[in-house]
């Protein structure tokens, strides 16, 4: 109970925190924090919590994570479905806690920072590029968790190094889908945002959880340390 | 006396740094430094702090995170009030030496980066919003606060979590209520600004330390480890 | 085997992620990252490859990073040849899947990004400065990474300061030669800019090697630690 | 001479990253680094510096630093001269490299990043405005130095804590008095910038070293951790 515990409240967290920034504070005039600010607040929500939850549910906080870990061997599968459920969940919260927030100024909360190709793409990239873009991300942001958690990594400092790849990834990509990487994360905005966003969701359940059963896949062949690694 | 000392400085640079850099910089023309700057500015206050006196106090700087920790027992009671006394002093003495700089070119300072609701509110934000988003922000924060110093948390990496768990905070809610999260730091503003900050300022006392209590209780009731953890 | 795939791992999200942010987020309408953003992607690509692949192949993603350990006696001289191949042919297949994505709106690829001097400079520094500014920033990258590697540095945090040497290096010299001290980086991007990018590439294989090789003999000539020093 | 060299190449980064992101870069057209990209780079500046030549000479680069830890009996008397003198012409041969670059596009060197306050200042504060600016900035930052190097700190993250701080006072004091607390940095760039930042410097060698003095003295007799502390 207590891992599912964390991982509700972690991907709360990262959507709130993500998500929000994006809402609230990304085209504020004359001040607004851009993309390198939303980039910034998605990498600290992981940074954060990574360090408060990391030891008790290794702070996946996403359904590809918990996927490409479980490939990777390095998540039960009795645990799989159940770390989905509770970030799925995580995620709808704070959703609903952002709606109550952002509309408490009598604005419209636009498309609330849910993920699209096309025409809802902010760039307007089309379906292909957007499926490449979130399979590739989401391949190294799993071979960047793998690799830094691996026991031969320097200890510590994996909270740093994924929270800043999830920096990264949305300094990168943005512009193409508004960055998801996260099934639920996109889940959580497309529920809010309308029957567009929702019409588009499958990309970011598919596009993620491809990229991240390959990375397993190749890390386990090729860079895996032996267990007597440490 | 040590403790109270480094709580004092501490949070005098917490408000020189954090409310400084919106004060003088935030809005600079042509190269100011943003919200996503005073984002900054704020959580390395912390960071700075965190590793400078962290090991003499704590460095709580915030009587939210002072009174959070003393729910969760990581506090003795009877230095909660000494805490809390020296951060306001602390907050009131850098606000004074903002002040001294920031009219040194004529300015005003106009709001004095206070903190508000409704049409105090940067992006005009209700009361309820506003009293949602700061109990939201300081129990997360307090979870992120007794997480990265449990016990079973990577050793030293707190001060960078915490740190930038409240330039993360920023990122969000800087348009909601110019965030607090901390009372000492409203306090110290609103001496300043004047009525209308004061005639607010109790928001700014009762939702953070709210969030912070329920956060204490949360964590201490479910994922505080043994004290035999390590 | 397993060292190349990771450099030529690590170098395609080098080049991915550094000049992925350029192309895609760098200058989009009224949020975009900047030089500050690029900067920080380029840093970050090092930071996360550091921690993930850095206790595999080292991590080094740069011919010249490669050659000034050579120099500096730490990297054997039989797998240099090697190690260049793997980083070059991964900053290519970055830029392929860089043009796959960029061109997914129907946007020409522009610059994509290359490295150049005189007209092709973004501030239009001359073919003197461009050398002088590549030569020192690379010999200080290297310094950096021999002394932040060294056995009397603090243990792990290596990753994070040679990482973020390269942000600080962007965040000097984009607007000189729109940064190079990387001559993989260079040659991926000039390979689709064209025939201008593909006639100044000399110079980002000449100036980053020179400083690399520089840096590499003051090191070991004036700083490096007995070989019993741990 | 490990550690004069050490000082040497560690003020030259420091000046060359510091006032080359502000010369080159910060107000490019578009896509400028504005003064939040300049405090990043100063703090970086001491961040990579401090893993790479921490352990060779205490990575100080700043007269007023090195005068700080003399007070605090961090520094042994008979080397403060030999480092003052690295530091200031550290210093200048930067200036000289960055002069060659910034000139190398046509351009004038304009104010070329010195310090200075009234006219000179970026804000047009006041002397005493500035003088208190200089003197608080480079107390708190040497309590962060004394502190975060005491032995009771964590281990091996004051490189990060040190560069953090000059970077958060960055983001404060640009537009005060450009930002000194650093004679060395701001000798060299008064020296290329002419007769009025010159007329100027001595309020950038004593409100530092004054507040450095200052510190010194606080830590010692306050927050200082007995020798056996370890």
């Amino acid at each position: 109970m207590k891992k599912f515990a964390a991982e509700f409240i972690g991907t709360f967290w990262l959507v709130l925190g993500g998500c929000g920034s994006a809402v609230l504070a990304c085209n504020y005039p004359g001040a607004g924090i851009g993309f390198l600010g939303v980039a910034l607040a998605f990498g600290l929500t992981v940074v954060t919590m990574a360090y408060a939850i990391g030891h008790i549910s290794g702070a996946h906080l996403n359904p590809a994570v918990s996927v490409g870990c479980w490939v990777a061997g390095r998540l039960d599968g009795k645990d799989l479905v159940s770390y989905i459920v509770a970030q799925v969940f995580g995620g709808i919260a704070a959703a609903g806690v952002l709606y109550l927030i952002a509309t408490g100024n009598g604005s419209s909360i636009g498309s609330f920072a849910s993920n699209g190709y096309g025409d809802l793409s902010p760039g307007k990239y089309s379906l292909g590029a957007a499926m490449v873009c979130e399979i590739v991300m989401t391949f190294i942001f799993l071979l960047v968790i793998l690799g830094a958690t691996d026991s031969k990594a320097p200890n510590g400092f994996a909270g740093l190094a994924i929270g800043l790849c999830l920096t990264l990834i949305h300094l990168i990509s943005i512009p193409v889908t508004n960055t998801s990487v996260n099934p639920a994360r996109s889940t959580s905005q497309a529920l809010f945002a309308g029957s567009d966003a929702l019409g588009q969701l499958w990309l970011f359940w598919l596009a993620p959880i491809a990229g991240a059963i390959l990375a397993g896949i190749v890390y386990k062949t090729c860079f895996a340390s032996p267990p007597e690694g440490r």
